[in-house]
Formats: structure tokens, sequence, C-alpha cells
């Protein structure tokens, strides 16, 4: 069971849009204010209960788009006003977690932080906190630990990780150096990976003391890490916070955390991984979410929305439906079907990946407004 | 071209609803009353269109329910008052051409009335004025003188006209007489008689005198026989032909003209046909609609839709839309969309005869507002 990790500090970077999710995801809608697991509640909402038991109420900060602080306090009532840390626009991962850990390390020297993205889906509560208390006791040794998940198949949707070396760390009985980060593999590596038990998934979970990933950017991105320090001196004095935010935050370095802090880490051997026993998805696409919610039984119509009215026959994929309208489908397999009031998308799990490629086209002729 | 037939006068069934074209075509807006094709108006009036050049605009009748009469006089704005004959409830084919006959014969004993369905597709306008006026010249002559078209394919969607003999008769030079009507086959007889070019399909269109309609109607339903000339002859006194209606109107048997006047006619060698060199199509179902809306090009995707606005991606098939929202159609084939207000439809050409399935299940469960 959880139990409270006191120099543990929780950060949920809550800024993609989740455009492969169009038209159910989208600027107004991002992907971690939908519910896609059926659970009643946002993923975001999730992440928060599942991270809670750990961090405590007062230790989870939200870093997120100016657009977005309604709707994420509106999520987490219970969040004090001073952990929602609010971009004025997008700067991708490593400048969100930077800023968290730059601000929480002004107020609190040695905090580790761990990074768990709003809108993945994970089951399998105790495993993740298994997890997690061995990540902490591997950043406290002063490490980048992330949390790699044994693949389940041969995906060629997610990154990979390589272990190494076993690492002996107090409290860490899993912990393992890390040789490398692998981008999303074709069918026959992803093939290779599966098959050979030291690759494991990268889920984008990082855990460290934020000294430590400080100093990662500084050694990688010294703009990146001159920009972040300045805001954080600024943070907490709110005369100063909003002018700092609108002159520095559009100057700040757009990267990747993995590129500016765990690629690096991997090299010095400074980065290291704890294996997640649990059930993870960072739903991607339809493919994914058809698959999440069909619990495994592929000839299933799987149906998300709270007032579905469907009418199935012979079919199979997944219907997801925000209107009230009767939907029928026939003789359809792997269908996947995105109903909202102003726009509809039908394709199959098999073509998810391009509905990226329909919201490109809407960007560039002139009906952006449904996206 | 089409020259003025004097003793002609045209009928037009506009009674049934179309549920396997639902959710496009439902009670208050049965097929009739759409725009199939794309032309720009609704199949009732593509049909006044093509029958006013031979009939005249003041020797068109149009068959229809009390419902949708407010909806005929819109479409059809020259059509004389006392041409429209309302039904209080659908009594199927052989009330509704057999009334008109009976109105049409009192009114003038020696006409000869061709009745049309307003829901038929037709294109090739001078081989069905050429069809039309030897089918007249064949009722003339005493027959009752069908339409049959030369099939195109194998089709198992429609019924079968076999010629036996040709017959003489002046003014109708493709004339032959019916030895028998078949009912719509299944694809190993439709390949035979595909095969052998003495049978046509039989397109629902029949041409005789009025007195020779009511002769057979009164051999095979006598009762049906006398409670139409009950109804004729209060008809045309205001007075008394609403009261009529509502007394008569309900008791009348309801049946085909195929089983009421075709087959007892083709029986006693009282039934002909000319070959009608036209396209047509009943549009009986979505598999039809597309077909005939993408123009002979399997790999597109038809369109129907005024307010359409579609994104298309490697798909076929066709989506019918009466709502602006914005439609993404990625990597699905032969794929049916039909997305209104209320309701959505998903299948595939293959499975659109099951349309009627769905309707039938809607009725069962209380959701029949949407029908």
């Amino acid at each position: 069971m959880a139990a409270l990790l006191d120099d543990f500090y929780a950060v949920i970077p809550a800024g993609g849009i989740g455009s492969r999710l169009w038209p159910l995801s989208r600027a107004d809608a991002p992907k971690f204010l939908h519910d896609l697991t059926g659970s009643g509640q946002t993923l975001l909402r999730d992440t928060w209960d599942r991270l809670e038991p750990i961090a405590g109420p007062d230790r989870i900060a939200v870093v997120t788009g100016r657009a977005h602080r309604a709707a994420v306090e509106k999520e987490l009532p219970g969040i004090p006003d001073r952990n929602v840390f609010l971009e004025s626009e997008p700067r991708d991962s490593a400048a969100a977690i930077g800023l968290a850990a730059a601000i929480l390390h002004r107020r609190e020297p040695n905090v580790v932080i761990g990074s768990f993205a709003a809108d993945h889906v994970i089951r399998g509560r105790n495993a993740f906190y298994w997890a997690v208390e061995q990540a902490v006791a591997v950043a406290r040794a002063g490490y980048i630990c992330t949390i790699g998940i044994p693949p389940t198949e041969p995906s060629i949707g997610f990154g990979y990780i390589r272990k190494a070396g076993e690492l002996t760390v107090e409290g860490a009985r899993e912990a393992a150096i890390v040789e490398r980060f692998v981008e999303k593999p074709d069918l026959a590596t992803a093939r290779t990976y599966y098959a050979d038990r030291a690759y494991l998934w990268n889920a984008g979970m990082f855990i460290s003391r934020a000294d430590v990933l400080l100093e990662e950017i500084a050694a990688s991105q010294p703009e990146l890490h001159a920009g972040l320090l300045e805001l954080a001196e600024a943070w907490d004095d709110r005369d100063r916070r909003g002018p700092a935010v609108d002159r520095i935050w559009p100057t700040i370095t757009k990267i990747a955390i993995d590129y500016a802090v765990a690629e690096p880490a991997a090299e010095k051997g400074r980065l290291a991984v704890i294996p997640g026993h649990f059930d993870w998805d960072d739903v991607g696409d339809f493919a994914s979410l058809a698959k999440l919610n069909s619990h495994g039984r592929k000839n299933d119509l799987a149906i998300l929305g709270e007032n579905a009215r469907i009418l199935s026959d012979a079919s199979s994929g997944i219907v997801v439906t925000q209107t009230k309208r009767i939907i029928s489908v026939i003789g359809v397999k792997d269908i996947v079907i995105v109903d909202t009031d102003d726009a509809l998308l039908v394709t199959t799990s098999e073509h998810a990946q391009r509905v990226k490629g329909v919201v490109d086209a809407l960007k560039g002729s002139g009906r952006g407004s449904v996206l």
C-alpha cells in the first residue's frame, strides 16, 4: 500500500492537446480533461487521485496553460493556488518540468520531484507505488530515475529504454542503469526488443532531486537553465511573476525532456530505471483507446459517452460520443466513430494514426474553429 | 422528344417512407421528399418534371397521405387542388392506384392512366417517353401494360418480368405479352435471368385504361373494387369526400398492385410489357444510393448534402449529411455514413439491407421519435 514520501513532490505536466484524438481532444478540451476509461472522471483527476496517497494533497503541482487554469482548478478543487504553475504558451516538456523543478527547489532545496503526465492511463496502483518508492530511493542517491514498462507486445507506438547493469541502492531492489533511449522502432525491431528482456517502454516518468535535474539542464541547455532560474526567482512574488512569465517564457528553449535531460544523463551513467509492473498506456490514438476500452475482447464494440445511445449489430471497434444522438452501427469491424456537436470522425483502428493529418489539413484550410 | 398524349393522365403514388434509407428517410421526411441524386430537387419534383411534358400540368395526380399534403403542394406548386388525392392512412398500392383510376374514370371514361412511383430515379428521358408512348398505345388496345427494364446486372434487389410472345399493336413496336412475374430471386437464379434476354426488371410502372384496371380489380378483389367505386362517387363533392374517406378508407383491402392486378392479368394474357431503354433505380437502400451517386467510380466517396463539409482520405462509399458538421473519413472502404441532427448511421454497402432491422428495433424500443 501507499505511504507518504516526505521529501517528495509530484509534478503533473498538463499540456498536450492530443491531436490524434481529434475531434474529441481539441484546444479547448485537451485529452487530460476527458474521461477516456469510462471511470466517470477525467484523466487529470485520475492522475491526481493516484498521486495524492504518496505525495499528499499539498505537494502535487500542475504545470498547465493559462487557458486551462479554470478547468484544472475545477477538476482539482483541493490544489493549493501556489501549486498551479501557468505557462503563457506551450514550450515543451523540458521547460514545463524544469520550471517546476526550479520553483520547488527554491522552496525546498532537497526536494525529490516526480513528473507524471496528466493524460496517461495506469491500472495497478500498488505496483505503481512500489515503483515510485524505489525510484525515489534511487533519486535520493543522486540519479535521474525513470520508470520503464515491461512490454506486453512489440509496440511501434512507444519509445524504448535499454537497461544495462544492475544498480545497488538501498530500497530499490529492481534498479538498473539505463544504457540508452531508443526512438519508436519499426515492427521488426520492436519484435527483437520484445523478445529481449533488457528493453522497457519509455513511459515518460522522471523522478529525481530537483537540484540534480537542474544540473542536467544546466549542462545540456544552459540558456534554458538560466531562463528557468530567472523565472523561479520571481515566481513566489505575486507582483513579479506575471511580468517575468510574459518576458521570459516566450524565449525559453523548446525541447523535450528526453533530449534535454534523459539522454545526456544516460550517456554519463546517471540515468536509472525501475520497472513498473502495472498496466500503462499513453492513449496516443483511437486504436489505443479502442483497445483500452474493449478489455481485450476483440469482437466487442467499445462505447464511451455519458449519454451514449448506440444500436450495434455485428460491429467492433469504438464509438465515442458527446451527443445524445442515436448512433446505429451495422456490420463494421475495427471501426472508430467519434461523434461531437460540430465534427464527426469515421476511421478504423488501422488508420487511427492518420487523424493527425486531418487536424493539419483543417489548420491549413481555415476551419480551425473545430480544432 | 416528348409529345402531349391527349387521353393520358399520370398518377404518382407518393406513399412509402423508405425504411431502408433511415435515418435519412423517416415518417415526416419520406424518401420522395429527398434529393437523392444531387439534382437540387426532390425525387417527387423530378418525377413531376419528367411527366409534365407528356401529361401536361393539369393531368398529373398525386396520391399521398394527409400528413404530406403541405409538403407535396410546396414541391408541386402547379398541381391543381383536384389532383391531390389524400389518403387518411397508407393502404398499399392497389388502393392508391385504384382510387386514382376510379376517380379519373368518373371524370373521363376513356382515360388512360400511367402510374409512376414518386421515389424512383430515371435517367434518359427520351427513352422514357418512347416507352410510355408505346405503353399508352398498348393500353388503348385494352391491355394492362408495364414497362420492364433490361437488366444491367444480376440484381437480387428487384423482381423480374418474363416476356412471352410479341404483341402486335400499332405504335408499339417493342410490345410483348408477359408470361409471368417473378419475386426477387437468389443470386444464382438472378444470374440465369440476367443471361436470358426474356427477363426484365419489374419497375412498378403500370399503364392502362382506367376502366380496364378497374375491371381487373373487380375480378380479383371485389370488396376493394366496391370500396373504390363508393369513394370515387363521393370524391368530387367537397361535402361528401371527407366523411367518405373517414368511413371507407380504413376498411379498404391492403394489397400490392402486383398481386391484385398484374399477376391475374398476366394469367389471362392481358398483361403486356414495353422494354424501357433508360437507366432506372428504385434507390431501395444505401448501397443503391452509393452506386447511383458514385457514377460508376468504385473508389470514390460519394457525397450528398447541401451543406456537406467532408474531409476524406483513402475512403469509398457514401456520406449523406443533413448537418453542417465537419465529417472526416479516413481509410474506410464501401462505407455508408448518414448524418442527421438526431441520428447517425454507420454501415457498409454490403450490410445496407440490414438498416430495416435497426428501424424495427427502434420501433420496439420506445425510441420511435427518430423514425
